[in-house]
């Protein structure tokens, strides 16, 4: 054990752990989930760390012996080294300070030690003089937390992505397969199956641009803002500078905030992000829902899609099979949905010059990225990819419909189409043999105007000039 | 107009007007939604005036001339006059006390009105000084909510009542229609649409005992606090006498807060009713859409229950009817769900000796009782009473269902009866021909085993006799 | 009284009202809230009516006479006129379908009657033939609701604007009120009043520009795609030519939709715009509360700023006065939350070829942008136009602080500076007391270090130059 | 590896691990969070699993040598052993099935150890048949939330009841300190910072008997139910013995659900319970920041009360602290109400004879309790238990405030009281110095009225005899 210390007095501190004081005062004061902090948010901390370092010795204000340690450090974080020592509870009160200062203490333990010094020389590294030169946990903290949003999402637009083309596919093998359009759950006009494929392809991709429309909000750095966004302790050269060099670091085009006092006392960035994620979510919902209705059956539902079978169904029910993977989609989006709304609460709940909120704010949206990109690509490859039609059903079911009969409106008009709908219904004859038998068209009309591909596509089927005005 | 004047100055009111300078103020500052305050508010407010009115005159404090002038202004409240006299925005700011003193002054101009006095005579009689005699808008505002909320609940309760009957005699209408059951949206074992309705009328008797639960809540008044809950300015023996007389006036059962600077600070007990109401909506979400489902159709879908027809359910599909009630319900139970977090939200913003958003708060639990107890009346009127089975389909999905074979697992195991269902499906071939020829029951004990009544309820369908062990 | 039918039967319509059957049944079956139509709605469905009748002439399929009928009954209503004859309630059933078909019955019976027929001659002019040709609901629903949005749309983003003007002007106001900055409610360091209000003005006009953003979101039409997004009924030279007529109209650059069926199975473009009024409120709840904050007192709270007197605060102290105009716009702001979490529903429980849930989906968000808009309006009139700095109080605190000491950090180190801060928390000495008695720095550094100037704007305090490292 | 078969087909499993096919197929099927299932859950399924083997044994159907193999690894289980035997993501499709499984297989396969047989060998006990016999994930899945519901919730209220003990001390430490109370943020009328810590109890036992309450929502038992809730494969003799035994095994009293059906397809009493939950963080979060607030300082706040000192603050400013405890208890709150988000939507989604949702809702609701009952111990132990109050500054601002005018109200009149506040604020004099220069009462009546005790307790302050009417 060695002895460390801070102002509210001494510590013993384990001798192997890179830690220090400040961090075990904080792993006692929060034990709240047993979660433990999220390793992409780590390494993205640890890049700003360096950017931040690099830009400290290009102003001259660092000294590069120590400056160059710090680097190899935060390199070596950076590689996946030393993750097992951020030992601390995601959901913490401090607004991320125990954080970085966990950040900085073992950037300081572990550059002492390649220096050839032991660990707790902080008169020689410090961590609030040196790893946390001309910063502030509240320009660092969040500006970690954009850096590692953007890693996730670009993961999450990759998987949307693959989603995306699996409904192409979809789209393309089922564009022959007529079925039954349904709106209110009742049947309404026909539809083919590859259009509902491609239009779900489209609300995927739809979902990645906006969630891309919502990296944007994350571009503005905090850094350089310090305590309050005054910008107390950094030097206008620090600030003009670190952006590039974070940039560069990141492949990602970051730019210091126009104002940043804003930057520092809100939230709302995350938020749009959030919001993205949850209107994204409940596209996907729709999604999923649709293809457990339409899926429905074996033997007593819709029955027009088989999805693969991927584990038994029950525990006394024998044979059955169920669409789990579309079931957990949709509990994932739930989630996602949840945890936007704990988000929102912490975003309102941000004070005068500073939303201490950011651990549970950072907590959930790490969560909502990570858990909806897997649950996306569980869809795409357990399901998508081996979702088959039932093609003899979906025939079936417009063959038996009375909606087709909104074809005939523009050619014998709504109250003789309602007539004969009503009657279709009552007495259960197909819709053609009442329209013949009420002299409404010609068998070569009806014909010509109920042909599937008419009857899917825009325009008045059977053609415009067959109209009687 | 006449001149009335406040600590802030002078303001001309309309003379016709009973309200005066505070509420003009008010008028001016909140004109936010142009929605109306809740006439069973006003009335609400008008019976805790009257009640503390009374309370006044026991203890002596009030003089009794003016005490049943004010009186006399509140019953004609109470009888549904001079509601047009609350022309306040039900989102305001000031905690409720614009609505309070806008009370106050009617009062007290009506009071002066029927004593031969003119308006705006408050020398006379003061809105301050006798019509809030030992109360602040602190404790009237939510004592007058809950006055207002137990109102509206028990009309709620009624409605609830009224659907858990329709459902009772669907239940017993539908006994012997054995359908489907299904999990997953996929087939699982029979049921009986009898023993679903007999479901939900139980589900929504629960939703009655919840809501009654959560008055329990509404109890505890706020009376005497007055402005921070320590009780100054109101005698102790008004506040032991004032739910008494209240609880005669409403002829529910109040009580005084055990701790009235708790119940001044705190807003939990509405949110216990809006969550009570919310779970209800969850109920009955739940409902709408199982009657959703299970109606759809009329040719391309599950085509078990047949909904009345409401109205054309399209303007270009003729003679389309869509489930229009059950979908009304649905969405009403989203508002009241939204509603729920614009009151969460308003109780999560109390601070120290009051919650000030107590206006948004209460505007939000009246409109959900309101539009609850319409859409569960509507539902039950409109949709429930005419619904229909359709006993024939029902019965058409069960014989082709590969389900039934569950109720052989304890006769033959598990394993043969999952290999058997496979065969069923792979093949279509059906279910009493594959057991037959594989030799694993005889056609007797098929037949006892699949009766739709051992299906359908408790026990080992065949008898446990039967069982080889 | 009138006779009209549909195809569920015959029904008597009063003879002056211009909606008819369909409207009558409507009518009927729902009552749920009480509330009116929102006629911002009404008159965007009249726009698109118009568009859609002009669009039928140009393809030649509209009878002129009756094109020209149909459009002059729509221009009054867009006018104003008529508004009266939607008495339909805003939750109903059916996906719009009724609202539609009230419009369509206006329409007719209001053209007939300018061509000198009697009101209900639907063999001359059809409500379904006629003014609905080319459309469905499903997609002249959608269509409408956009148009209106975007109308509201603008209003608040006009009453933002107004609102980051007003803090521009309170920024150049209070520029030089040096004033306690406080992170987690605890001294921090200095900053200006002014910075203060600067930042939130970059906060709301950031909020513009969200908004802004979420029009895109509603820029694609649905018109065209008719009853599942097909296209049934509409022919291909109506869908190009429709989108730049109705632009035209409107004055917003509308476009179809690439994918009719994905536009007509979704709603997440009115997730979108909701999210963007979600976050927006988030921002102003900050700002409002922080004003709150700030103007807390008169005497026992931090007293920075002084709200104007609105109206008198309280029924029981008098004298009070409260910060009512920052409170309403809180509860607004929980409103829109609120009203973002049913929309939420409505969305997540689209099916198949639509979303039934339109109704109460447009009902909050129109809710959300009318209540926001005036909320905001309110407050930048009656406070934020009238907010003063309390510049002494301000510059006490900043006098009596021990925050100020960051600014020696880059001078004495982390270290030497919590030791003199203890010191001044324990024993109330001022700062540069301890300074000078610890020998840490001069007095001429001192003063320069902790100039007021410096410590409010980016650097080191003091100059780099005397950073002894 | 052993080789392992279901009606899918085969697998290879791991020989050491007790778990079998259906697991691994789960294990692949879903990689959503990376979170573990709650050992808690896994526990109280295994006591489920016991109770229902023993059940089997009392009703015969069970052989003795196979049972009570079985109970003997269920023991185990309930011991704390085999726990790393349960891989599955707690976010799953197929309503607990996996999970079902899991436990069946492992118990099925320490069993067949445990009587000398190798794993696999289920000819012998069979997952299915023995481990799951008379059941269904249907009914064991939603039983076993319950059983681990009700442990958990009785650890959550000990923490509010040692939480609300500490509130309790400090209202007897405080109960002479006389401070100002605020509403609005504005100053009011005195309080003792004693009455408010007593609230605080009251608020916190409140929602002690809320969860209590809502634990009654728990005890109705859907064992018996199994597929679909008709009890098909359950004896009524096992459906009568099954509660009584569970409720020895457990210590709470369950019962059979009066309507299994019903139990079966709803799962809105985990929304009572998550509800209760809700509201007890809304009440939590209140206090919280009430203690923000009053903490707030230490030099430029209302300072009047002192947090004990846990960590230091800031990364940047020397000697800051913060109100950690609180914060980490404020944002532990929000995943609560985010949770309930979640989980209501999975209660929303429940359709026809099940609800699926079940995973997400139950990882929620478990969250939920474990964070709560953790951040509310953290908030007894770290920051209740050292609170201290600063009484001095308390009284200065009590003696330097205007608000004690209210106690005059009764004296002197609404008006006089206000003019009087009003020329306080305006000229910064004292109260009792207008008082007597305006000739408005005495000195000794002054005295005896705003004597801090009469102000702060009910009555009239200086007696009701003193008053001239």
């Amino acid at each position: 054990m060695r002895k460390e210390h801070d102002f509210l007095g001494e510590k013993l501190v384990p001798d192997e752990v890179y830690y220090g004081v400040q961090t075990m005062r904080a792993m006692e004061n929060f034990q709240i989930t047993g979660a433990q902090l999220d390793p992409d948010f780590i390494q993205s901390m640890a890049v700003v760390k360096k950017a931040s370092c690099l830009t400290n010795l290009k102003t001259g204000r660092m000294d590069p012996v120590i400056g160059d340690a710090i680097i190899r450090a935060a390199d070596e974080i950076i590689e996946g080294k030393l993750l097992d020592q951020f030992p601390l509870d995601p959901i913490q009160g401090g607004a991320g300070t125990s954080v970085n200062m966990n950040m900085n203490e073992v950037l300081c333990n572990r550059a002492l030690e390649l220096l050839g010094y032991p660990k707790g020389r902080y008169d020689i590294i410090s961590p609030n003089n040196h790893a946390n030169m001309a910063q502030s946990t509240n320009d660092v903290f969040p500006t970690s937390i954009k850096v590692c949003l953007v890693r996730k999402a670009y993961r999450l637009m990759d998987a949307l992505s693959s989603m995306a083309k699996g409904f192409d596919e979809k789209g393309e093998a089922f564009k022959d397969v007529i079925k039954m359009g349904r709106t209110h759950l009742q049947d309404a006009v026909p539809i083919t199956l590859g259009e509902e494929m491609d239009s779900y392809a489209v609300a995927v991709r739809r979902g990645i641009r906006r969630i891309s429309l919502s990296l944007s909000s994350l571009e503005a750095l905090n850094m350089g803002g310090t305590a309050v966004g005054t910008g107390l302790n950094a030097e206008p050269e620090y600030i003009r500078l670190f952006p590039e060099i974070l940039s560069r670091l990141t492949g990602f085009s970051f730019k210091t905030a126009d104002n940043l006092i804003d930057t520092t006392n809100t939230t709302d960035c995350f938020a749009d992000v959030s919001g993205a994620l949850k209107v994204v979510s409940l596209s996907l919902i729709k999604i999923a829902n649709d293809i457990r209705l339409m899926a429905s059956g074996p033997r007593c539902g819709l029955n027009e899609l088989k999805v693969p079978a991927r584990q038994p169904g029950s525990s006394i029910m024998p044979g059955k099979v169920n669409p789990v993977i579309a079931e957990v989609l949709d509990q994932t989006c739930y989630q996602v949905i949840g945890n936007d709304l704990t988000l929102t609460l912490a975003v309102e709940n941000g004070q005068l010059e500073l939303n201490v909120m950011e651990p549970v704010l950072s907590f959930n949206l790490f969560h909502s990225f990570l858990y909806l990109t897997n649950a996306v690509t569980t869809f795409t490859e357990k399901l998508l990819k081996d979702l088959e039609a039932d093609e003899e059903q979906c025939k079936s079911w417009v063959d038996h419909s009375v909606g087709v009969i909104t074809a005939l409106l523009p050619h014998i008009g709504y109250e003789k189409c309602a007539a004969t709908a009503r009657e279709a219904y009552t007495t259960g004859r197909p819709v053609r043999e009442i329209l013949l038998a009420r002299k409404l068209l010609s068998e070569s009309a009806i014909q010509k105007i109920l042909s599937p591909y008419e009857m899917t596509h825009p325009g008045i089927a059977g053609g415009k000039d067959a109209l009687a005005r």
